[in-house]
C-alpha cells in the first residue's frame, strides 16, 4: 500500500496506521479530529463530506465534532469503514484528494505546527494490574517469593477505578507531589514532597461502542466491538505517598496527580497484522473471562529518560505489550461482571508493563530493585527513582516481517520541582 | 420567612431550604434546572431573567442549562446571590412571581408530576471512609479490636476513586450483581450472584467553582468556597465480591455496579443554621487538613427496609452526618494535596455514616454484625443481608430549636433479583 503523501520507512504512521487524534493549529484555534500519515495530520473535519459510505454517509457529523466521542460511539463497522475511506482517499493510485489542490491545502497540517489534545472526553478511567512480571516483581519487594502473587491475581483481572479529571496529553509537565509519607515504620508519618517518584509505563484503550445500560455483562467473547484503539500511558506514581495511603482501599492521591497519554489512538484493525498468542492462562478463567481467539499484540515498548543535566537520552527499559497476563478484552469484561454501565470514551489502563528480564522492567521502583540497584544513565549520572527535571519518553511500535512499521508516537512528559506548601 | 407557596409545616423543602435539582416534565421533555419548595418545583429555566442582582444578570444562562455544572462553576457570592434571589421571589410579601398569574402557571410544576435526574455532569466521583464508628466496626469484624483502625486513619481521610457512569437517580433500581468470591477460604473462587448484597448509608457533597489546574492544591482552610451543596447516597455494596477482589488495589466491580443519590442538592447555606462542633481529633491533622471553624452537621440520618412480601416498612438505622471524624474540608483538601484538578460537579462521598450504637450503623454488615445478629422486620422477617425485592429507602433531615425543618427527600432504591449468566 502506497500514499500520495511521502514518508520515511521508518515513520510511525504509514498508511497502514491512520490513527486519530484531536488537534489545533495556529490557523484553526478550534478542536479538529485528525488522522496522522507521515509527519502530516489529514484534517477529517474539512473532507468530512467524503465519508459517502453505506454506513458513515449520514454520519459525517462525528468528524465535525471538538472530540472522538461520537465516533468511538459507533460500531465497529463504522469505523471499518472510515478507515477504508481515508486509506483510499490517501492511497497514491486515487485522485480525488491527491488532484484537488484547493482541499489538499486546507485538509493537510504539519504535526509540527499541532497542538494535540485529549482526544476524547473520559467518562471514566480505570486502571488494571494485568503483568504477570509486575505484580510478581511488586509482590517479591514487599512480601517474599512465595507470596508474591496473591491469591485472587490468577481468577481475575485486579483492577481500580482512577481520576478522569487528572490524565493529560503528552508533553504536559508534571509537577512532584507533597503528600504524606511514613519514612520510618511505626513513627509519625512526614508531610512534605514525594521522595519516591517513579513512571509506569502502560498501554491503554479507548471504550467504543454505543453506551451500555446499568445492569449489562459483555463477556470477553463479546468485548472486541467495544474495543476501539489503544495508545501509550505513563501512570506518574508518588511511591511513598502510596506506600502509606493505599491500605485499605487502594492507591489515591498517589496516582491523580497526573496521568500522561499519547495524542494518536491506534484502532484495533491498524494492530491486527501484529496479533500473537496470549499469555498462556492457568488456572483456566471462568466463562465470562475466557476467548479462544487471539488478543495480544506484538507491540514493542521503550521508555527513555533525559535528564536536565544533558541532552543524553538513556533508554532504561525494552519491555514488550505481550507480556500481559490479561487481554484487553478479559479487563473489559472484568470491568463489566457486575453491571456496571460504559460509556464510549472510557479508557482502560493495562497496568505496568514489565518483562522477565531486568531491564524490561516498566517502573524505576522495579529496575533500581526498590533504589538498591541505581540505573546508571549514559551521560554518568545514577538514578534510583525521578529527579527534578527529568523528562521521561515512552515509545511503542509494531513492525512486522514486510517491515511495515506501525507506531504510536511518543508519551512525554517532563517531572517539575514541588511547589512550596501555602497554608 | 413565609412563603406565598403554601406547605406542611413537616415538608423537607421550606423557603429555608431551595435545594437545586434537575427535572423534566410532562408538558416538558427537556431537562430545566429548578427549586423545590413544598410539594412545588419552581423552574429556574423559565425565570431566568429574574436574576437580576449585579453578580448573575450577566450570567442567567446557567440557569438555562440541562445540568447544573454552568451555576456551580461559578463562585460562592454567585450562589448566595441566587438564594436570595429565589428567597425574595417566593415571600409571601414580594407580588413579582406571586401576582403574576401567567408566570406562575409556567415557573411551578407538582413534583408528583415531574421526573428527577442526575443534576450534574459527575466528572469524578470520589468515596472516603470517614466515618470513625463505621471504620473501627469493619476494622473489629475483619481484623480484630486492638487493630481496628489502620495506622493512616487518623492522619487522613482514606478515599478512593469510584466510578462516575454508575451513579443513579433516587428510584433507579439495582440488579443483584454476579461476580467471583471465595465461598471458602483456601479454596477455589467460585462465580454467581452476590450473596452479601448490602447498602451503605453516605452522603456525598458537589464540588463547586471554576475547575482548578492540575497541579493546584486547596487546603481545608480554602475549601469551603468549593463545596456546594449535599445529597444522601447509597453506595450498594457486594460485600462477598469486595472481599475477593479488593487486594490490594481496592473496591472495583464490587461497588461499580449502582450508587444512588437523591435527587435535590441542599446547599451549605441552607444547612449553615445547623452546624455543629467537628469530631475531635487526636493527633492533630497536618496543616494542609487543618482547619479551626466548625464544619460539621446535625443532620438525622435514616435508612428504611421494605420487603417486596409486604408493605410494612422497618427503620433499620438511626445515624447522623455528625458521627463523621474527617469533615467535607479535610476530603477536599486530601482530593487535592498532591495536585489533582477539580471540575464543578466532582461528586465526593462521606463513606458509611454509623454511630455508636448499634441500632445507628449504616449498613447492614455491622447491623447484623458480619450475618451474625439478623434484624427483625417489622413484618416478622429476617434480614442478614439484602434479600430481593428489598426497597432501601435513606432520610435525612436536620432541625432547629425553632422547628424549622431542612429536609434532603429521600434516596430510595429496589434490589432486583440477578440476571442469568449469557455466554
Amino acid at each position: 500500500m502506497k500514499s500520495f503523501i511521502e514518508y520515511s520507512s521508518n515513520t510511525d504512521f504509514p498508511i497502514e496506521n491512520l490513527p486519530y487524534g484531536v488537534f489545533t493549529s495556529p490557523k484553526n484555534a478550534q478542536k479538529h479530529i485528525g488522522v496522522a500519515i507521515g509527519e502530516w495530520i489529514l484534517d477529517l473535519n474539512t473532507i468530512s463530506h467524503l465519508f459517502n459510505g453505506p454506513l458513515l454517509k449520514d454520519k459525517q457529523h462525528v468528524f465535525k465534532e471538538a472530540k472522538l466521542n461520537a465516533f468511538m460511539g459507533l460500531t465497529k463497522p463504522h469505523w471499518i469503514e472510515a478507515r477504508n475511506t481515508i486509506q483510499k482517499l490517501l492511497d497514491v493510485n486515487n485522485t480525488k484528494l491527491k488532484n484537488d489542490n484547493d482541499l489538499r491545502q486546507k485538509a493537510f497540517i504539519k504535526q509540527s505546527d499541532a497542538t494535540m489534545h485529549i482526544p476524547a472526553e473520559i467518562g471514566d478511567y480505570t486502571d488494571f494490574y494485568s503483568s504477570i512480571h509486575h505484580a510478581t516483581n511488586v509482590g517479591i519487594m514487599f512480601r517474599n517469593k512465595e507470596n508474591a502473587l496473591m491469591p485472587n491475581w490468577k481468577y481475575l483481572p485486579v483492577g481500580y477505578h482512577g481520576r478522569s479529571s487528572s490524565i493529560v496529553i503528552s508533553g504536559t509537565p508534571i509537577t512532584r507531589p507533597l503528600g504524606q509519607t511514613l519514612p520510618v515504620e511505626g513513627a509519625d508519618p512526614h508531610f512534605g514532597p514525594c521522595r519516591l517518584m517513579d513512571f509506569e509505563l502502560e498501554m491503554a484503550f479507548f471504550v467504543g461502542g454505543p453506551p451500555t445500560a446499568l445492569g449489562e455483562r459483555i463477556t470477553a467473547k463479546q468485548a472486541e466491538d467495544r474495543i476501539f484503539g489503544f495508545v501509550l500511558m505513563n501512570d506518574w506514581s508518588a511511591r511513598d505517598i502510596q506506600k502509606w495511603e493505599y491500605i485499605p482501599l487502594g492507591p489515591f492521591t498517589a496516582k491523580n496527580l497526573g496521568t500522561s497519554i499519547s495524542p494518536w489512538i491506534v484502532t484495533v484493525e491498524a494492530l491486527r497484522p501484529y496479533i500473537v498468542n496470549n499469555y498462556p492462562q492457568d488456572p483456566v478463567p471462568f466463562p465470562y473471562l475466557h476467548h479462544d481467539d487471539k488478543f495480544n499484540f506484538d507491540i514493542k515498548l521503550e521508555v527513555d529518560l533525559k535528564s536536565e543535566k544533558s541532552s543524553v537520552i538513556t533508554t532504561i527499559c525494552r519491555s514488550n505489550y505481550r507480556f500481559l497476563y490479561w487481554t484487553a478484552k478479559q479487563q473489559l469484561a472484568q470491568q463489566t461482571v457486575t453491571g456496571c454501565n460504559l460509556r464510549p470514551g472510557d479508557l482502560l489502563g493495562s497496568g505496568t508493563i514489565s518483562g522477565d528480564t531486568s531491564d524490561s522492567y516498566g517502573s524505576m521502583l522495579e529496575l533500581s530493585w526498590k533504589g538498591t540497584k541505581p540505573l546508571r544513565l549514559q551521560n554518568g549520572e545514577e538514578r534510583k527513582f525521578l529527579q527534578d527535571g527529568d523528562t521521561v519518553i515512552l515509545r511503542g511500535y509494531c513492525v512486522n516481517d514486510l517491515g511495515v512499521r506501525i507506531g504510536f508516537g511518543k508519551c512525554e512528559g517532563k517531572l517539575l520541582p514541588a511547589l512550596p506548601f501555602k497554608e
